[in-house]
């Protein structure tokens, strides 16, 4: 039995001199509340706020970054919920759990242990680290803990002291649930909805044209022609910002964005409606629906997010079996300046336009994305996302966005989470690295000390609420 | 009101240990003597000797590190000393320098606030940190002092220890204010015009034809055929040896070097001045042309300095109303090994050619710029540069280039700098930075304290020296 | 004079709380066996086991880590014991030897610095640093050393404490050398052959029809088709695998692997053997082998080793006087997610298939190989490689590598040498850099100490066994 007991010190320097600074800078911060302006937690999730069922499905099976390392293991999918071709699960979720407690080494030096060690003891009270020998044992007790009024979702948004919790939806959802939950008296915290307009960008995706009359329904607005997929996009982005969303996010495969005259577009809109686009086309219409956006954005004021070059779906049986989102998304070169050249000529300086840019190639960091931030007042360096989520990269993110872009161009942690109960977990992953990277500064007499404590109060308030405009 | 003092250990680490050899280091190379090889500097500035006017127009306005993230803030181009599309300047240099003061948090962390604080501090005597609330009188302040004697270029040329000061030069310059000054038998300073070809390169570009026409009254060359050219500048070569340069400067989009055959190149000449080149032509014969300014450096021995991989002027709306160097020449990604090639061949073993590389994408430290200066004789590891003349960048360079290129086959600091007054700061960060790296080396027992100092004395002495030949 | 002392901590922290974990983790593994599962020792110096003879010639002529800096610092190869143009050699041993000494100081800060400083100490015994004043002294004691017995190959492999090396060889080898040794009694180390097939890849290659010839001699298989080709390659892996080979090994300029129709594999094929390839086809044809060899890994299980990206002989003067190898391979962009997708989406979770990824870009290290090992049960990061085969660079691997793919997917340290007599000295530094990693875990409380050397032990034992398939 090995007990688990996170260091009240951990990710803090060793170096006496520098863990007292940021023990100190971490201590202003530490329970500040969270602000979650990008994730995907569903607001159905807080509106009917259920128990939790299975500890597996709330802790293993949904997320991705606990199901790649275990796949790579050489454990197979269907054992950690996942069921093939739409047939029914072929694991218990107790057996789920067991998987994850027999691979605990494996996780060693990775992110994923420490959200989940942070999780297991600050939520759950797991007092030992999972093993084959306690799998069960820590299973029940993850169970009881679930059907517990205090592990509801509404009880856990308010245990967790999140301030705003930012959703992400398609244009045609209804929104439903985020006018519920506005309206329910008994929840006050902030849930917003995102604008993620993927699935209209590329007109040769099999599922466009279904999503086009989705859409079309959602808006009541005719998307069979682009200038009508313009004009209910507009409609729902409208609709979204009047159900309290204050951005949009878009996942593309690169950010080039050159637009297209209107008749262009309107001839492509209309062979891909016939099932007769050209893939150069395709990928012409997609960088103008990228510019349209952002031209959208300028206009309503909801703040631009962006995050190209992740390979979807890289194996493609993996696919077949299991469907998307099973830890197969790889990183892509990375490329922001040049590609984002037709927006930022058009609204780089525009006062209304706001652009977050995030990346899994770190190499932009220095060379493109703080550069860019450290120029265009609209720009903002994302915070490092998905792959570079982790305490090293943070530091590296850290050092190498300041110097051209200092802190307040950077737009505060996004958790970017469908695991609700990490989200604590990451954001104080967040902090402490924060902490530690602005004792290093102050150490090194590059910044004071009261310097850095301002620093560090605005980069978990003032900094999110000004980047995501939330008030 | 904070106190503007800097440090005694700042950059150094903070580990005790550590921090004292780092101190034993630093203070081997604090005061000795400036190589300034690279810069922007004006010879008329020393020749005049004038007193510096506005502090604004000395500190602020000219300074595109400053103005970048003044902007990206929000602060317009018009209120920083900028003219508009030629107009008159709209803000007064008591009105910029205000601008700076309330902005002055921005710059924490940043290369630019550590050359300000020392610049302000050691060179202005300013005691407090700029503010709102004290931003005229510390302009007051600084107008008093310029107005000084101390306060004149050859006065700060002798305070600031310059030993060597180049400038860069276009090649239809007559170096009138070198020559003057060289025999201006009341200073004693070295400055040395640099050769810099930039605008004969691109036969597309719109003031290529009249640069030529120029370049031919300067040199007493016809410059209408392509042999003319090569003629020009060789005795433009020959005029700026013999007022004492030692180098040349490059700055090209890529560092394509495939030389072309004379009739080609004479053709696409021709086709040129007939203001009918293709693109493709055009390239042709800039990479050409790179090829061929090795080549007469592999004659001539003039130092060939290469900057590829800068995308000038990405805001158009900028560049249309404040012109160029106003904070928008962003990084490209950037290649040497590959592109290179035609060059390296053909005289990458030549003892009378040197090329020293500078990049603004750092993954080419360790992929390109290390591994070609570890086996080219000829080839240097120019120092971090622009985005990347940082004390984390610089530490990211000594930990990627020393692998494979050790510390000879580096080139020595460049501040590479518009604003005179940080000349002194500039050069002592790096000092700093390279001391606390060297006692890293040290302390970790890679390397002696007896090889740290004489490592750090070379640094700032023998190699720059030696890779520039300075003598 | 200088004394030649490693120091017992170096590469550790030196913060004194790490350096005390650093100390108790390599403690646990300074001593353990070697496993060499990837280098350049050549079979036949172990069978024969006869006595190395010139210091030079073993230390410095064949190591293009050694040639390549003091090429690059201006002495010519011709001085280093390398014969031009297929003459005699114009250096004598003790001359190259003086060469070296001379330029000793040229190696701080690298890597070769620490593996000749173990190496001269640890294995031959010098006490000072060379120098030209030592360098006859030096040498004639280095002579002393190689003439006795305990400084013969077998006598070096024991001390050493080698478990396993492994060679690189083509698979035209008839492997009598590792037969021989392998039946005789008088050495029971473990060498094992890997089979290397380059050569028969490139149809555009000025050697392959040759290539082809040997081979089928070598398989008594007919090589003049494709379908040749593929069969006698199999015969030979099978040999390989019976005379104790685990793995392949492959370099190849791009990690493409596109599978070709058999047709149109048999018709480039023969065209290629027609001398009338086009350079397309070649391409194709050297990818479509890149999917058979993995494809023959899938069915027979030898481990593939793939390192692509290196620009073999940039310097083609070197080239034509000096041959390959002598220190101008360059590192080339490097790429894994999108060229391997045919090889993974076929055979990416196939539990026989193994694939280890090396590169010299370490950009690849989180933006590629990271992520593909962390979900592909089949693929593991290979240790960093030649030009970062350095205390930086394997600290920037681990810190990279560790978050998306943690230790486990990791291959354990290759030392890829030819310099027999630095093996020890290569592994000592990987696992003092390892060591000072984990404790730098420890000490910021992200694993415990317990754990750390769980880690430690595995990454020269269980993982090294584990990704070759040692037993």
């Amino acid at each position: 039995m090995t007990l688990l007991q996170p260091h009240p010190d951990r990710l803090f320097p060793s170096e006496p001199g520098q863990r007292d600074i940021a023990r100190r800078l971490y201590a202003e911060v530490a329970h500040a509340a969270i602000y979650s302006p990008h994730g995907h937690v569903d607001a159905r999730l807080l509106l009917d706020d259920e128990p939790f069922g299975d500890p597996a499905e709330l802790l293993v099976t949904p997320d991705h970054y606990v199901l790649r390392l275990l796949h790579a293991a050489g454990v197979p999918l269907d054992d950690l919920g996942l069921s093939r071709d739409g047939a029914a699960r072929t694991s218990s979720g107790r057996a789920v759990w067991r998987r994850l407690a027999e691979h605990w080494d494996l996780f060693l030096g990775t992110p994923v242990r420490f959200w989940f060690e942070s999780e297991l003891h600050d939520v759950f009270g797991l007092t030992e680290h999972p093993s084959a020998a306690n799998a069960d044992a820590q299973y029940d007790q993850l169970v009881d803990a679930l059907a517990r009024d205090a592990f509801r979702p509404r009880a856990l948004f308010e245990r967790f002291g999140i301030e705003v919790l930012a959703t992400t939806d398609d244009p045609a959802d209804d929104l439903s649930a985020h006018l519920a939950l506005r309206a329910d008296p008994r929840f006050r915290g902030r849930v917003l909805p995102t604008f993620r307009a993927d699935r209209y960008m590329d007109p040769s995706a099999a599922t466009w044209a279904d999503s086009l009359d989705r859409l079309a329904g959602a808006a009541d607005v005719d998307t069979t022609s682009y200038a009508g997929l313009l004009a209910a996009l507009r409609v729902r982005r409208a609709a979204f910002a009047a159900a309290g969303a204050t951005a949009t996010d878009t996942g593309v495969l690169d950010a080039g964005s050159t637009p297209l005259a209107a008749p262009d577009a309107e001839r492509i809109h209309a062979d891909a409606l016939r099932g007769m686009v050209t893939s150069e086309d395709a990928v012409a219409y997609r960088r103008n629906m990228l510019f349209r956006l952002a031209e959208m954005s300028a206009q309503d004021g909801l703040v631009m997010q962006l995050h190209p070059g992740v390979i979807r779906n890289h194996h493609a049986p993996t696919l077949s079996a299991f469907g998307p989102d099973t830890g197969h998304d790889l990183p892509d070169t990375g490329a922001f300046t040049r590609p984002l050249t037709p927006i930022l000529d058009a609204f780089g300086t525009d006062p209304t336009f706001r652009l977050v840019l995030f990346t899994v190639d770190e190499t932009t960091f220095s060379r493109e994305i703080a550069p860019l931030a450290g120029f265009y007042p609209s720009v903002y360096a994302g915070a490092p996302w998905w792959f570079l989520d982790s305490p090293a990269a943070i530091w590296r993110y850290r050092q190498a966005v300041t110097d051209s872009a200092g802190f307040t161009k950077t737009s505060g942690f996004i958790d970017d989470t469908r695991a609700y109960c990490s989200i604590p977990a990451r954001h104080d992953m967040s902090r402490r690295v924060d902490a530690a990277y602005l004792a290093s500064l102050v150490a090194t007499h590059q910044i004071t000390e009261d310097d850095a404590l301002a620093v560090a109060r605005r980069l978990v308030d003032e900094i999110p609420r000004t980047t995501f405009r939330l008030g």
